[in-house]
């Protein structure tokens, strides 16, 4: 199995079941002596935790971290970090059914199949939203280690909910508004019509999808390692192991079938003794690597699988149709809590490019 | 580095320059006693190289294939599997000035960032899209490994070029029509059209994107690994290899963004004994696992960079703005070669998948 | 990084140090189903634990395992398993200088120019023998599993301390006798002689090494992937990586430097319908891959280096020589701990080369 | 499979089988800008190959390498390097029977059991020697790296053949004098003896076995990623991956076990303001990393298995014993040929240790 870990030398592993005792990260290749807080990475968990606002789930986890190993005297000590969040105000319950009434839109069916029914149902156990926190865990301490050595800024923002569009703002203004309101999305006049159509949704019985979209400036030049492990190889990856995401593109992504080669070619020109290209179709990847340009991705979530109203299922048991209604307290939309979660992804997958491309030193500063 | 090598348990291990000596591959993990001749790769190989139309590029490469070792008497060894291709009808002189000057599009500028101008620029080097023989190289065993077990059917088809959408038809006549014409489109009206608008563009000098769909039938449920590893992920990364994807969607994909969970959710019922959704929103594709629907997926190709137009670039050594004209022969649009490319890629992550679920017997049949 | 991670299919990751707040594994790839039971774990770390008897540390720690996730209704999931012992009788005190006066024999001195005195040197930090409770965590999951599946024994003794060697005796009578003294020794003389020199040992302020011996009985033949994961490769890396071994042999080891091909060559013949050996000097192992004879493997280990005899040391803020009295509580020899870590090691190893075989179903028992 | 496969950064995938098509490297992770020419790689695959001197092999394979990709204007590019050897001087006829009647001592046994019958047994496929020439193909390029950066310097030679043991001599000798005679000895008076004793054994139908010492001077400090991937773990990995080895031992090795700490443990002292080690038992290595001090190991090497003198073995066709014959010609002794395997495999690890640690820069020099 390699599914719990992600990275080649900014590595990942995640483990916990929405419903078990906890959940948890391993960190290995941090370099020593990067300095973190465990307050740096619970401010960012919270960004991630439901209860949070009106368009959030009800359940209302604290999410406490705690750091067990690879941090000493608040510093990274090279080796590796052992951190976890207990699983609190856990209501069973409402799972009693799920493991042989699969929720539609669920993994339930096929993890039913995959793990013969021995998988832990309850909150959608290893598939749960939850282990993203895992996600945000790891990701603070990448996002850390590349604004340290290169100013690197990652900035994800919803552009889209429910079919309201955001107008396009420019990255500063996305950096600053973004958590400005409940939805993260940088335009306030959108971003009251999300709400609205979040509510609306969920008082329907219902849950609406979206966008986000995520740019990062002050990213050294030739990150990724071709072919396989190209960095948009690597980082849908990563970003399609967030769950509820259908698709990701990078640069001018779709919009490139109906683009002439003329049109789509970013032109380089010297700027300030700089190499610049005066637009940026490619997303700042060209061949799988980045350029130095900013990297921009967008990615489409769906929305959530747990909605109120009565659906169709199956009685794997007794073999039959039988109808479902999902209980429980769910988000009717996952991208206002997923925003932290793009933020972390990228920032692991870069982490990870940065020391592969031998742009980490070894040890992050002299001797104390 | 790990980029070379894609898949844990079947993997491709790609090699080669566009105008070095060959372009290679190596395949670890086939289980021994596949049945595989050099003809069933030769014609795969034929179906994605250059010059076969007048929408190709007009270079000839016969690209014959030739086996080193892991195939014995007809059938895999179980051991590595060594494959090559000879490079020939080479014309490197346009090429001699790429190392300075680069192409917009191509990897040329985060190239030499990358590799210090050492890397062979000529054709593109390792970044050539030449390099996808390799993974039609690979791509041939893969499939033959499924559809011998599982009868899979790996499907990909042009939908769109240049503007130009195909209208839908079912799996079926995709399957029966898609190499009946030079763009690998079933829809013969849209294909026309197709042709059409990529000669038009060569005439003015540029070129075109488009679509190419997938679809994958009969598949075993449960295949994938959450987190990092779900079949979403890791078909992305391969697909994102592919030279020019810049977006990749899953069933109802960027679409999903604008449904409400109660229309995206496939539901539930028996049919024949069998539970099947009665909708296909989610691609097949459950937190990560196959479901035992089809698999689909719409993958979005750029427009080729290598246009006939004057360009603005640089030169790198002068450090001054200086025009740049493509030199050499080039395709005006990469997705009717690409068809065969999207099937490999996709057969190696199903047939990574499959072994690593344990669906793949260690042995393929009984001694001779 | 890698070094945390051992397996490819059964994956151990191993991570916390010695004075921190807990060490860990997360065990993935182990198949749904397998019946494992928190006494099955903790029996196994209790005979490894210190504090146990009169030939091992003083210190006393219960290390009572909790397992955080991956083990629903006593059976694994098929998720990562999460574990975890808290550090409980902590006293740092005597490490406060490790960071800058290396002591001989130990990692120190490495570790401090690796890590750029950043980290954690406490009780040996992640280099601590400590972290053998996670191998023992993950390994009492591996050998249930080998267990169950091929009726597998594992099973490591002593037969050599501070130069006392054992007599051979039967495997039977190993696996009977081999817990029924301190030092783990199934010969109940040579034991009583390897208790008295440790003591004298100790008395003197010094330490004593000596040799395991690890015979693994029902094995499946054809385990292994050659040329690089062999079986012998793969368990001597996972050997190496107990602190203190020095050297590894299978079958004859050393040995066969003075054997000629006609006295090492095991024939083969038939009894009673199956191929056997006359002999074992391969150790169960040809060409790296277990051919069905009990595997065989003899590990070195040095004496502890933590000794309380003064030892001539350098101060690395200094620059100067320095004396160093090591304080603390410590072993005056490894080895009687250590036999349940080379069954660990070793049964972690061959359940990931099971898997890896596809010897091991990928859900292991009916639907409950 | 991940056998085929060596390194983690600096990575080296081998191919082929004894008497197929050919045998071929890919090493992928090589910086570019490492000056390599065709005739290095060369010269070193001639020091193993058969043919060579009277205590060889009669076989004569010039094996001529090729040089596919990654080298270009005789510099690494920094993508991977594909190299290969055709297979001549194949004579397949005495292989005839191999499939079903297993040579003690040899693969065929656990390869027929594992591959079902379908692997190649001609020359012993994938498990003959043959193919530790990729390991020297890979081998030459790690060198030149380490030595190009570090001045590191790798000397194997043998200790001990057929009972007969050279005396100790100084690191320089050892490097002077190894490739003075046939045996790769740097003591020529036992060096003749060893001679004496191969043939002797030849002329009797037998062969021997023996020990090949190998010395890394000048390397960093530090290397190695603990805990599973710790210097020594990855080192004896790929030592037990050379065929005909059955020990391995670091430093001290197996004489820890008659040792005390006090005597065991290296002191440290200033010397020149450098630290270094009054002895050297730990053999350059604590806690699994590289010390500086020089990094020994012993490799213990079987007796070859093939043998002219008739040997009991089973139909498995007709399972029923049956005397065997092994035909072909065979080296009495692998040890003169291993030396450069040894030298290999070893810079193989440490250069790719090199590049995980950091050590490496990402181009080798200033564009040209």
């Amino acid at each position: 199995m390699a599914g719990a870990k992600l990275g080649e030398r900014f590595v990942l592993t995640s483990y916990g079941e929405s419903h078990g005792r906890a959940v948890g990260a391993v960190v290995e290749g941090c370099p020593p002596g990067l300095p973190i807080k465990l307050e740096e990475i619970q401010s960012e968990l919270d960004l991630r935790r439901p209860g949070q606002s009106k368009v959030t789930s009800a359940r209302s986890e604290l999410d406490r971290v705690e750091i067990l190993s690879g941090i000493f005297n608040d510093r990274t000590t090279g080796t590796p970090i052992g951190m976890l969040v207990w699983n609190k105000d856990v209501d069973s319950r409402p799972y009693e059914e799920l493991g042989h009434k699969p929720r539609p839109g669920h993994a339930d069916l096929p993890a039913w199949i995959k793990y013969g029914g021995f998988n832990d149902p309850r909150g959608g156990g290893y598939f749960s939203a939850r282990l993203t926190s895992t996600f945000v865990m790891g990701g603070v301490i990448a996002r850390k280690l590349l604004r340290t050595l290169f100013n690197t800024k990652i900035v994800s923002y919803v552009t889209e909910i429910g079919g309201i569009r955001a107008k396009e703002v420019s990255l500063d203004v996305a950096e600053r508004d973004r958590y400005s309101n409940e939805v993260r999305c940088p335009d306030p006049n959108a971003a009251k019509q999300m709400v609205e159509a979040i509510l609306h949704a969920r008082r329907e019985g219902d849950s609406v999808g979206g966008i986000i979209e995520c740019v990062v400036q002050n990213l050294p030049a030739g990150l990724g390692e071709p072919i396989f492990s190209s960095i948009d190889s690597d980082m849908s990856r990563a970003l399609f192991s967030i769950p509820a995401v259908k698709g990701v593109e990078f640069g001018a992504g779709f919009k490139v079938a109906n683009l002439r080669g003329s049109e789509n070619n970013d032109q380089y020109e010297y700027q300030d003794g700089l190499v610049i290209s005066t637009s940026n179709n490619s997303g700042g990847i060209l061949g799988g690597l980045t350029t130095g340009m900013p990297l921009t991705t967008r990615i489409a979530f769906k929305p959530p699988s747990s909605i109120a109203r009565p659906q169709r299922s199956v009685n794997l048991l007794l073999k039959k149709d039988e109808e479902l209604i999902v209980q429980g307290r769910h988000d009717p939309c996952v991208l206002p809590r997923a925003v932290p979660v793009v933020d972390s992804v990228v920032a692991l997958i870069l982490a990870d490019h940065a020391i592969r491309a031998g742009s980490v030193p070894p040890v992050l500063k002299e001797m104390k």
